[in-house]
């Protein structure tokens, strides 16, 4: 790595002999990644040894001791603000950070370090906060520069590692089809349908019948829309209302993307909903975030990017089924396939990180930065699971035989060469 | 249906009204199915209106307050001791019977009833069990007789639903080595091993090293021999010991058919087991009878057939995982398969059924037809459940992209055209 310039750095206070310590304790934890710190005054702290890989530059003595206290809190908001700067790969960083909480749970770290330091105020999240979920709010143009045309804002499938995100994503939607068994004239409803891609596949590929419901006022516009625009708003009902609004029977039930937002003191009354709205032939699918067992989801990414958010453990999950009126078919942990996602949606967002900047400010766009890649580096190291459960009516007699109708014809995205 | 001999009625008591008016309040409540009951004294009771599939032989007085009171206990005990008699569809009639224990939990009947009835002083039950512990305890003579030529006494794979038992076996533990992603020089270790089948398997197909637990004395004999018959014993060693003696360090981990019967309370030590012993890059299945939620064991199978026994939900088998040690990368319900597979069974058992009863008593054949039934029943109605669960350490990263691999080339049985 070159020398470092000190140009932004913002602060020249020394760096006291416990702040060293701190940080090379820090280091010793991380088991001596090949990580350069430099701080505010310009001095350099290398782990002894390995080659630095990544250069972590830390402008202000106060970022010090926040991460000392809240590394999965303070870390992100730190990036996000251009207080800390990094230099080579944010997501390989992310791994090496891994060990700092490695319970996932947010324990400060300084109990690790036996040090002793005061608890810190509230202090600038606050407006951050708002700043973000006001933008956050502010729409689809947005969305526009970085996902597929579809605007699929969930984990893709990807019939083969080198397929395309706009294939993957199209190949999840048959792929959920697929598991979903639809046939012409069903109906279906959609639980959380996002911008409506899902709905309106259905509709277009396997002639059903949806209602689609989403809280989203924006997106239930964009979506109805859309349907007008392709000749599907006879075919595709979008409804402004949360799931439990779903009134009338359907053959089959969809939801993507909607559990980790719906808290899993609902999973049970979603269950109530499946026992009222399916039909007696009626199935499901599930898809949503997951963990391997139950965690809060990072502090940062809860409080800036996904407010009220929780990814469930499997076992959490499986509240929906609690009443035994469904029986559990098939459960696929496709968390790799989210880690390809994120990293297309990552490598688009940079291609489009100028327009972000003039759309909304530097920070915003260094925020969903950070966000995007704590998924790369969540679903690849496997601190985040995405589930897809297929279940059907307790006692259904019709069931797939085996699942090799899931596999046996194309998916888009499928030309190349299995991986394995 | 023929009109009814009276001959091998025990008992001439009239019925009284009471008992007449009890009959005819079940039938009601099951919906008035096509069943004729014959009473010990030739007395015919109906439902109104359908022409009836099966005849109920009930030759004692005595069993009606038994079956009013617990017939998920009785019903089967009757059978099994020649006290009932059924013309027609053993299978069928379950599925007739289902309405009495609607929740599957031995809720007494009479009170649905709104009947006013004694409690029942326990009977001969208790020998009745013994006996037939005794002799289901004889060993592998019995179970050679109906089983496939490779003893496998657990749920089999269907590539199609026209594939015979012993071709589902064979791909059943090609199926389990696909899941488990074997390779050759691997080495796996086998919680409850019956008669070393799936052991034997994995080390001639696959080139993988085993050692195979079982707590079975008998079983673990007639593995060894075969192992040494067929040259494998340098490749699997049979051990006689619970899991829980499980100490080296192995790849894959495999159980199939043992968790039903571990009981609850030792998922987390059978956790603790797969945390000691896998590998960074290990990967496991568990496959298990199962229930869409948590309930007990049918009263009459669990005192006579499997004491012990308890099929766990999909949500008391994560308990195994709990630790997030592991991530659950497929669950495959396979109910369907387990009730291919009894129908199998018990045309075979009925095939030697003079041999059986030749080798123990009337009653024994009569409860392990009763008991076969019941599974067939279980199974294809749904209530009972079969999951394969495949599972790999937390994090790990050489997971298969997609589960393509496990459909792509044929199985046993996999010859005739695909099912749908």
């Amino acid at each position: 790595m070159e020398s470092v310039n000190d140009a932004g750095l913002h602060s020249r206070g020394q760096v006291s002999r416990l702040e060293r310590s701190a940080l090379r304790r820090a280091l010793a934890i991380l088991g001596n990644p090949p990580i350069e710190l430099v701080l505010w005054n310009g001095e350099v702290i290398r782990a002894g040894g390995a080659s630095p890989q990544v250069r972590v530059r830390i402008s202000q003595r106060g970022l010090l001791l926040r991460f000392l206290f809240r590394p999965d809190l303070y870390f992100g908001e730190a990036y996000a603000q251009g207080d800390v700067e990094i230099d080579g790969d944010l997501v390989a960083l992310l791994g090496y950070l891994d060990p700092l909480d490695p319970q996932g749970v947010g324990a400060p770290l300084w109990e690790r370090l036996k040090l002793k330091f005061p608890k810190l105020a509230p202090h600038r999240l606050a407006r951050a906060r708002s700043n973000i979920r006001h933008h956050y709010d502010l729409g689809n143009d947005f969305y526009r520069l970085w996902l597929d045309p579809d605007l699929v804002y969930t984990c893709a499938y990807y019939p083969t590692p080198t397929a395309s995100l706009d294939d993957a994503q199209q190949a999840k939607m048959e792929y959920v089809c697929r598991k979903l068994r639809l046939k012409p004239g069903e109906t279906v409803v959609e639980a959380g349908c996002g911008w409506g891609a899902q709905a309106l596949y259905m509709a277009r590929h396997y002639g059903v019948k949806v209602r689609a419901y989403n809280i989203s006022q924006e997106q239930i516009k964009y979506a109805r829309e859309r349907a007008r625009r392709e000749g599907l708003d006879g075919q595709v009902e979008f409804i402004e209302e949360d799931f439990s609004a779903i009134a009338e029977s359907f053959d089959a039930f969809v939801s993507i993307g909607m559990l980790e937002h719906a808290g899993k003191d609902r999973y049970a009354e979603l269950g109530s909903v499946l026992e009222r709205c399916l039909e007696r032939g009626g199935r499901g699918l599930i898809h949503s975030i997951g963990r391997d067992r139950p965690l809060p989801l990072n502090a940062w990414i809860e409080q800036n990017i996904f407010p009220g958010a929780y990814p469930p453990a499997l076992s959490e999950m499986l509240d929906v089924f609690k009443s035994g009126a469904f029986s559990v078919l098939d459960v696929e942990n496709l968390r790799l396939h989210y880690a390809r996602t994120a990293e297309h949606w990552l490598a688009r967002f940079e291609q489009s990180a100028d327009r972000v900047e003039q759309m909304f400010d530097e920070t915003f766009v260094r925020a969903w930065r950070f966000y995007l890649a704590c998924a790369i580096h969540g679903f690849r190291s496997g601190w985040m699971q995405l589930f897809q459960i297929t279940f059907a009516r307790a006692g259904a007699s019709d069931l797939p035989w085996t699942r090799d109708y899931l596999y046996g014809q194309g998916l888009p995205g499928q030309r190349e060469a299995p991986f394995q």
